[in-house]
């Protein structure tokens, strides 16, 4: 019986990770992927539809064959857009042209915003372009997440939990990491959080200062709007068993504390934000609260949690 | 100055890296690979030259291409030898008619050791087969490793560190952690991993007993005799400031206690056993010790840390 429910666990958590790396589930679109280059560095992941509608622009984008894998391409940026400025310039032009011409479902939702694309977000960025095109050149983005945990005298290692506002644009009313937030390029991975700290939970400086970066987590999502290869940055911080985080800029709604038992059956469900689950995952497998001869995809999980880009 | 030392540190730790993960560098056979398959599952990877050699045994492989990846091939172990036993009878003469044939450089170190080959150390064997053939077939290994470490009040974190015996036939004399070893089929990882515990630094099990799980590493290495997918599971174990390993089966000569920052030299110096380092760097990563923004290499290194099978 314990044997059936470990392996039902095992599953629910597979499921999980598929589904947050929907690229390399059979039938996406990896194995006809193509890489898109900008001055030399890898930074996205083109389907072969947005390929074809690339070769729209011949003087912006360079297509070559890879000789090795038959029905996958590179994709350059042209030299010619030598700078930064220059090559922003040229990827507005084609997207405000994709735009124009329908070509591309996730350019309905025009964002007006522009995201800054590197290969890396300590490495300086090669262009900016409109945050709704991300999507389409399977550019990848950076965040960074915080697992707040508590030696609870009584109930041993607890979680604290976000429940997202229902006013979020995304997954609102979620489960959510107790700090989590975008890495814009330029600014610190560990000066962010420490901020986000303070702006998401209310945890005072001396304290968010004590965040201990433990690794990073990556996936590949994909669904009609594109391919989002995603990196989250993972952190932790002990709280004192008498620390309360609190509501401050209404991105959150509540904070909540949660065992260990309890967590492992909030992530197998719905309730929670999917990248949040995976940080999850990633906190329990470090802290031995994941036993791999209980869970058989004991190897497959920690694999989905570190797919390559 | 500080950042131009962080830089080296970085790059010192990828050209450690990818000296273990051989099978991924540029040049290696990854690109003309092929899979090979026993009963449905995935167990080993197949250099082009390998597959030439199989294609002389029609009656035992069946190969076919694998049409979107067009060098690559796809292996599979007819079913018609449907048990443990058929399978490991007919793999040991074709293993056997390649050794005659001096067919590949492995089998001049024949072991006469017989190796289960399963897609993972908690599944069910689907045969055995000779040790020195396991690199030919490109057969996944695993093994578990246990960093021990110790909260000094002085020092901080220190990690004990095994010296090998200079007798021991792979790495002589080279840095070890504290405690790692294969895992055979059918053995469970955490009473093999208690049990070398006492057996290789003398750990009472009351306190092995105490080791957690802490995930998985894994890495592809190739060189002349073959293809070496290894997984090694990790295991974290704090031992009281006062503890001391003793040396017990001679497999180790002597150990000593570091602190971090003597580690983070250590693992780059040849003197530390491969894997090993690998191990250690996880650690390290999972406890802080690696900053993403002062390793300008770090999701590589975490990429590295967990290559796909």
């Amino acid at each position: 019986m314990e044997l059936n429910a470990n392996h039902i666990f095992s599953k629910q958590l597979l499921c999980m990770m598929k589904n947050l790396n929907k690229f390399n589930n059979t039938g996406s679109s990896k194995d006809v992927s193509s890489q898109f280059f900008v001055a030399g560095q890898k930074v996205g992941i083109l389907t072969p539809k947005v390929v074809e509608e690339l070769q729209r622009y011949p003087h912006v984008f360079e297509i070559s064959l890879n000789p090795n894998i038959s029905p996958q391409k590179t994709v350059q940026m042209s030299d010619k857009y030598a700078s930064y400025d220059e090559r922003t310039k040229v990827m507005s032009k084609v997207i405000e042209d994709m735009a124009q011409r329908d070509a591309h479902i996730a350019l309905r939702g025009w964002r007006n915003e522009l995201y800054e694309v590197a290969s890396g977000p300590t490495i300086p960025s090669l262009l900016k372009m409109e945050r709704a095109a991300v999507g389409i050149f399977g550019v990848r983005t950076y965040g960074s997440h915080m697992n707040g945990f508590v030696n609870h005298p009584e109930k041993g290692m607890c979680l604290w939990i976000a429940r997202r506002s229902n006013s979020k644009a995304t997954f609102p009313g979620m489960l959510d990491n107790m700090v989590a937030g975008g890495i814009s390029s330029g600014v610190g991975i560990y000066e962010t959080m420490v901020k986000e700290c303070q702006e998401e939970a209310g945890i005072p400086p001396e304290l968010a200062k004590k965040v201990v970066p433990v690794g990073a987590i990556s996936y590949i999502y994909e669904d009609e709007r594109g391919i989002q290869p995603d990196v989250q940055y993972c952190f932790d911080l002990e709280v004192p068993f008498d620390f309360v985080p609190t509501v401050v800029d209404r991105e959150v709604q509540s904070f909540s504390l949660h065992t260990i038992d309890e967590l492992k059956k909030l992530i197998v469900k719905d309730e929670f934000k999917p990248n949040c689950a995976a940080v999850t995952l990633h906190f329990l497998i470090r802290k031995g609260a994941i036993l791999p001869e209980q869970v058989p995809d004991y190897l497959e999980l920690i694999r989905l949690l570190h797919v390559q880009f």
